[in-house]
């Protein structure tokens, strides 16, 4: 399996600001990359956060790249996987639609009313007791065929990531604006390392969109 | 006056660890980058968080570039800003030594006592009520014949400048590493924009120390 996390984030290193609204960060030619990223992948995960903050679809925009999908004997869009300990997705979610497979990864501790309700919209995988368990449930993945996974956030699910060493690649476009504010999202929260700090390798920096590309490959 | 903000942060926009402790970012590249930043300013400018969790001494390491200052009829050090609303920087702290002239900005509401006691070590300047004054307090370094002007953070102190508007251009060091952490400082603090984000523009990106040199410019 391969893991890139992909996000824009503010000169700042924000995600988004302290209200958690979403900020255009990048522009076309940032979302014309993210979409072919996608595109490419067999899943796209984002935590619940980012469903209840941004409601995002997370299916490919460009109706050619869905027609390469298929012309390769894939399904138009890529599965798209919420990391929900507490089954908090509501029913309404566009993630919910059947635009392509969902999964929904919750924990031993989601009340079973919202899993049943969840599990009318998606497919669940249940691992861990009060958190989901990353590697749990990314193996449970692999085993539905996931090989290849793309991140879009946002920084709490990041930071599990990281935390779990399940991250190989991450894709970050910083973008020309400050947002700044202490309880801002920033691209990797969560408790945060005091040691052992994963270490990347710089690959590719691109301009793009009047901001940066920096593309950092996880160090073993 | 001219102000440049400058500091090193992880990939994730971090500036440390959430326990506050200094974390090698940059290396000798970035260094002796900043070295040389700081023997081409007038003044050098902190926050008085950084003064409390580094203990800077802010002087120019190299001797080379104290040399040629001196050639060039200016102290051997630029002058130390320490932005300090309550008047917290302790007696002992480095940036208080006879290495450079040492300037301290408190507001009103700072303690007649410890005022006091730091007027024995440095500059004081008074603007403010409760919190200092940024633009007054650089009105008055300005006074004092300091034009080039260089920040070195923290991400509150930062925040605060973007705020006021007194910010020209922003180099960032970008490094290889993930921090994390929702409480870590982050490149800019405070309360945070919500609307009217300054704009950046990308100057030079720069590959150094593993990591990248964003050099952005604040847009008018």
């Amino acid at each position: 399996m391969h893991v890139v996390v992909n996000a824009a984030m503010s000169a700042d290193g924000k995600l988004s600001s302290r209200r958690r609204e979403q900020i255009a960060i990048s522009g076309d030619a940032d979302f014309d990359r993210v979409d072919r990223l996608r595109a490419d992948s067999d899943a796209v995960v984002v935590g619940v956060g980012t469903v209840l903050a941004d409601d995002p679809h997370l299916t490919v925009k460009d109706e050619n790249l869905r027609d390469e999908r298929r012309t390769n004997g894939k399904p138009a869009n890529p599965a798209r996987v919420v990391v929900d300990s507490s089954a908090r997705t509501p029913s309404s979610a566009e993630v919910l639609d059947d635009a392509a497979t969902t999964y929904v990864c919750v924990s031993d501790a989601a009340p079973v009313e919202q899993r049943a309700a969840l599990a009318e919209h998606a497919d669940l995988i249940t691992a861990g007791e009060e958190r989901v368990d990353l590697l749990r449930a990314f193996a449970a993945l692999q085993e539905q065929g996931i090989e290849r996974v793309m991140v879009e956030g946002g920084g709490e699910l990041i930071f599990s990531l990281f935390e779990a060493g399940l991250v190989d690649d991450l894709s970050v476009f910083v973008g020309p604006k400050v947002i700044g504010g202490r309880d801002a999202p920033t691209l990797a929260d969560g408790d945060g390392f005091v040691e052992n700090f994963p270490e990347l390798e710089l690959g590719e920096v691109e301009r793009l969109d009047g901001g940066v590309l920096l593309t950092w490959r996880v160090a073993d």
